[in-house]
């Protein structure tokens, strides 16, 4: 135990010293680890592929079923495409020492903000590998050291990766301890890690929702956690029913083990009875379950398909499978008061041809993203224009929606003088 | 205590109601609420005063000291005083609204942010009830509700306060719930509050040390705070040194109990000589002490100034008082080194005619404000044009420096398409 806490305790005191080296550190330097971790993910894959094969048979020992293995695993494509992503991280803009809302006061004064990195940045996340190398490109790139904790599962992978990630830094000027891959797998060591706010700046946890639970009651620095995305798209009685069928089919089956894929479709009773078979139709064709209310269940039975009722539990359910909720609706304002109840604050939409409703649905919805006329599959940072994300928040202190770059720093006030004093 | 915690979660319920209705009301709704209140504080002061001549009666009896009595008491000047502030509140531009960063994407999709509230604030604030109306008005203009827990000695005049805040609401058309005052003083509440995070969306503080950190350690929501301030300025070897005296005068004894008041003078080596004696002259000509590391002592005593020594404990300590400590350094790698160990990270300056000590001083301090040639008395939200402000924040989430209304609400994301799906 205490071998343990002097782990982190030890690894986060030289994070911080390097927090400070990292933070004025030219992009060019960055830049330069970026590629040098690229070229190491593509030509030195040995160690990391041994390390994982260990992680993997020990993992398919312990019985972890095959879609967590299968996100466990790392191949040398997966480390090539690794890469790739660290390649765009280093051709993103780097946001810091940006000076904006620069201007001259009265008194002469020139005041303006300098965005500058948030320091350390701690991270708390499941089984899959990639995130170390995800996270910590993209939280160095933003001058923050990093203080990373994954899943036992992936133990000898992360440190193969974090070695790789180091080796790189020692030989391009970085910090090598802005990259500090915790070790040991002690769970207490999560608790301690939640009270270290002396240290870390910020704690991003990735995972699944009890994960994230814990992190918000016990962390006593600040916290960006998303993940739970519960969303709605709403098809209106003025919509052209043809998108409608295209985007909710997007936004459902595109991808649909993704937190912005579609959950529960409303649907207003006006166009209930032509819309609802033309949707099943692209819907179960494509294997997706629907487990519909009372009304939309008639509707559908009548026209020939085979669907299930709703349960309560199934509204405000992430399914992240081929299984939709469907619900008509009155309209847009029972499809709204639907939406605040059940709905996580991660992506809604709206199909219609109404400007006033359109309108209305902009300012009323309360979310991290919300869509007119769209598939809700796009609440994505590339898609968005920001680059590679850390995660979406669907909180809205600091960042909201997809956290990339800009979203990991903080800015000061720079204040210009020439001897001015306060009256 | 059951009686206790319904009360809490029966205002929260009712606030949190109410903030959705106010995060949709016009700019015009709410100048009308504030107008409303400033009139009522300068014609409707009975009620106001009475609760406060009760306040202090009870205060002075329980042997609570003058500094503190005279924070608690408000006369018809005072409210006056109070009734200005609100005016200035609706005078300036509401946040709520604003859309930003607006562009078209390559697929067509327009995408941008647009600010919304933050939701539902809580505050728990010390013994002054002019905080209820400050922060009431603050939150409510940037479309958020409030739940204000002021301290046991100002029971009855926020009680007061509370009650003219929503008769003013009820009669503009302001939900009245948006305006909620504890009643309670039980110390068990503070607790109950900070675990609501189902409720409250962000918790600002309000208060001493001791506050603070309990609220950052027990607090399950995001949390704005600042309020310590340690402030440093350097005096470069290369000043303008009857610049430098103009601004540290002004830096320590314009108001010597404010945040951004200089706590320690760092002079560079070369011009202690010089410099210590001109400075000490204007200091304790205005009644400042100085603790004195043993060079910079040795200076002054030579030169006639009864000085005190420093203490360890003195660098890094926040004086509020008519006291700064004084220390000799080499230059500037010595002041910001000293400035990074013992700095709060609230406000620092430097005064210099060197382009690249000023430079660095800007590019390597970290800090909430950071100045060359200008005295730190200028960190307040009105003189860097923000208008009145919640609190001045020295952590890097979020905000930093003045929260000021845009510094309340946060912002969604809005998408605008005409059928795109994501490929």
């Amino acid at each position: 135990m205490t071998a343990t806490l002097s782990e982190l305790a030890q690894k986060g005191a030289a994070a911080k010293a390097a927090s400070r080296q990292l933070a004025r550190l030219p992009t060019t330097a960055k830049n330069a680890w970026l590629h040098a971790v690229a070229r190491a993910l593509e030509e030195e894959q040995a160690a990391v592929l041994e390390a994982n094969r260990a992680d993997c048979a020990e993992a398919r020992d312990g019985g972890l079923n095959e879609a967590m293995l299968d996100r466990l695993l790392l191949t040398p494509e997966r480390l090539a495409g690794m890469a790739a992503d660290v390649r765009a991280v280093a051709a993103l803009p780097d946001p810091v020492g940006e000076v904006f809302d620069m201007r001259t006061l009265p008194n002469g004064l020139q005041i303006g903000r300098k965005r500058v990195p948030l320091g350390v940045i701690g991270t708390i996340y499941e089984s899959r590998p990639n995130v170390t190398v995800d996270i910590a490109t993209l939280c160095v790139k933003a001058g923050n050291a990093v203080i990373l904790r994954g899943g036992k599962e992936a133990r000898r992978s992360n440190l193969a990766l974090g070695h790789l990630l180091r080796a790189a830094a020692a030989a391009t000027g970085v910090p090598v301890d802005a990259i500090q891959v915790i070790e040991s797998t002690d769970r207490a060591l999560v608790g301690e890690m939640l009270r270290m706010r002396d240290v870390i700046d910020l704690m991003v946890p990735r995972g699944g929702a009890e994960l994230i639970r814990r992190v918000y009651e016990e962390a006593t620095m600040p916290v960006v956690a998303g993940g739970i995305g519960v969303c709605h798209t709403y098809v209106d009685d003025s919509a052209d029913l043809a998108m409608a069928v295209n985007i909710v089919v997007n936004a459902k089956c595109r991808r649909f083990s993704i937190c912005n894929a579609l959950d529960t479709l409303l649907v207003a009773r006006a166009v209930a009875p032509r819309f609802l078979p033309m949707v099943a139709a692209e819907l179960t064709a494509r294997g997706v379950e629907l487990r519909c209310d009372p009304e939309a269940e008639a509707i559908l039975r009548a026209a020939g398909y085979a669907v299930t009722p709703a349960r309560e539990d199934d509204w405000g359910k992430e399914f992240l499978a081929l299984i939709a909720a469907v619900k008509v609706v009155d309209g847009l304002n029972e499809a709204m008061a639907h939406i605040e109840r059940y709905g996580s604050g991660h992506s809604e939409a709206i199909v219609t041809e109404s400007y006033t409703n359109a309108h209305r649905f902009l300012n009323e919805v309360d979310a991290a993203a919300v869509y007119v006329n769209a598939s809700t599959q796009f609440t994505d940072g590339a898609q968005f224009g920001l680059g590679a994300e850390v995660g979406i928040s669907t909180q809205k202190m600091h960042a909201r929606g997809p956290l990339g770059l800009r979203e990991l720093t903080s800015y000061k006030w720079i204040i210009l003088g020439s001897g001015q004093t306060r009256p």
